[in-house]
C-alpha cells in the first residue's frame, strides 16, 4: 500500500537533503519520491547521504512543474511549518497517516508534498493541495530540516499504516520467564536467614526491612534464573559466624 | 519538563549529524545535549547544520565516558535498532513518551541515548540502560540516520508532553524517587567485590554474571533506599576471609 504513497520535493536546494530524504523514506517503506526542478540532481551528496537508500534516488522521477508531479494524485497533503491567509483544513502528521490508512483500501494515488528549505511551498502550490499537513513543533523555531520532516511524517504513515496492523505490535515484549511465586519465597526465606546471621536484620526489631526486600524483588520480575544466581551468591556467605 | 530531559550521543563521528541533532531538539523544545567522546567538536558543519539551533550547540555537555554522561540521571532509554542478547524491556517511542510524560511531575531526570553512526551503542552501553527505545522501521532498512532518530523520538516526546498538554493530562507522577545512575553503579561495584571476596564470581571468567545483575537492578527500578539498604547489607558480610 505505501506504494502508492509519493513524496513530492519541490525545488529542494541542497543535493543532500535529497539522498536524507530518501533513507528517510526507506527506512518506512517509501519508495516513489519525485522532485520538482531540483537545484542539482543527481549529485554525489545525495548518493552519500542516501546511504544505502540509492535505489530510491535512481528510480526517482524528475519533472519541470508541481502540477505534473501531483498529476496522477488523487490526494495531496501539502506541508508548510507557517499559517497561511486562505486556510486548508490542517492535519499533524498522525491524523494524516491515518486518512492515509483509510485510504489505503483503494487504488487512489497519495502525495505528501515539501516546499523548498527556505521558502517552503508556495501559496499557489499549496492551493493545488486538499490538506494542509502541519508537523507540531516549538512555536519560537518551528522550521524542521526537510529530511526531518520527511523522517516525521513518513514514521507516522509506517506507524499507522504498517506496523500496527502486525499483529498489535509488541510492546514491552519481554522474551522470559517469570520465577514462579514459590521461587521468589524461597529466596526471600533464604535472604532473611543470612540477614539475620549477619545481624544486618534484627529479628526482635525487623522493622520493614522484609516488606522493602519483597517489594524490590517484585519490581525486579524475576526469572528463575536470577533467583538461582541469587541464591548462589547467599550461600557462599558464611553465616556460621556469631 | 523538557529541560530534564538529556539527549546524549555517544561517540559520534560526524560532526554535520551533531548539528542537525541539535536542530531537531530544538525543533521539539529540548535543550539538554551531552556528547561522549565526539569525533569532532565543535565544528563549523555541525554549526552550519543546526541552522539556528546553535544556542544548544553553544551549551553542549561533552565528557569522556558514558557513565559520566548518564550520572545524575534515574531514567534512561537506549536507542538501538537491533535486538540483543540480554533484553530490556522494548518501547516504541510513543511508549517511551508516555513514561516520559508520567515521569514529568517528579524531580528525575530522564536520559535518552544514541550510539554511534556506524556500531551503534555496545552492549556494554545499553545494559547500563533501563529501557531499550527501538523505531519501528522496515525491517530490510532499519538503520535510520542519528539525527532522524533523535528527531523520531523527540518529536512523540513534544507530541505527549507538551501539545497533548492542552489541559485534562496531569502527569501520573511517580511516588519514589528512583536513584540514579551514579548510585546503581555504586551498588553494582560492591557487589561485585563482594562476589570476588567470596569465590562467587571469577574475575578471570566472569562469564555474564556481572551483566545479569545489572539488568536485575536495571529491571527493581532501584529507589536510593534500597540502594542504601542492599550496599548495608553487603557491607556486614565479612569478606577479608580468603
Amino acid at each position: 500500500m505505501l506504494k502508492k504513497v509519493l513524496i513530492v520535493l519541490c525545488r529542494p536546494s541542497h543535493p543532500g537533503n535529497i539522498g536524507a530524504v530518501a533513507r528517510a523514506m526507506k527506512n518506512m517503506g517509501l519508495t516513489q519520491l519525485v522532485l520538482v526542478s531540483p537545484n542539482q540532481f543527481p549529485s554525489q551528496q545525495a548518493t552519500d547521504r542516501a546511504s544505502g537508500a540509492d535505489d530510491v534516488l535512481a528510480q526517482a522521477i524528475v519533472v519541470s512543474t508541481f502540477e505534473e508531479a501531483i498529476h496522477s494524485c488523487q490526494w495531496v497533503f501539502g506541508t508548510s511549518a507557517r499559517q497561511r491567509e486562505f486556510p486548508l483544513p490542517v492535519l499533524t502528521p498522525k491524523q494524516a497517516a491515518e486518512m492515509i490508512k483509510q485510504l489505503s483500501g483503494s487504488e487512489q494515488k497519495i502525495a505528501v508534498v515539501f516546499g523548498n528549505e527556505q521558502s517552503g511551498l508556495s501559496n499557489e502550490e499549496l492551493h493545488l493541495c486538499d490538506y494542509h499537513l502541519s508537523i507540531p513543533a516549538c512555536p519560537e523555531y518551528s522550521s524542521l530540516n526537510l529530511a526531518a520532516a520527511v523522517q516525521v511524517i513518513a514514521y507516522e504513515i509506517y506507524q499507522t499504516t504498517v506496523n500496527e496492523n502486525d499483529s498489535d505490535s509488541k510492546p514491552l515484549s519481554r522474551s522470559f520467564i517469570k520465577a514462579n511465586s514459590g521461587e521468589v519465597m524461597g529466596l526471600i526465606k533464604q535472604f532473611e536467614e543470612v540477614a539475620i546471621a549477619l545481624k544486618f536484620l534484627d529479628p526482635k526489631h525487623p522493622k520493614k526491612l522484609m516488606t522493602r526486600i519483597k517489594r524490590l524483588f517484585s519490581k525486579a520480575q524475576l526469572e528463575t534464573e536470577e533467583v538461582n544466581i541469587l541464591r548462589g551468591f547467599l550461600k557462599k556467605i558464611p553465616c556460621t559466624l556469631k
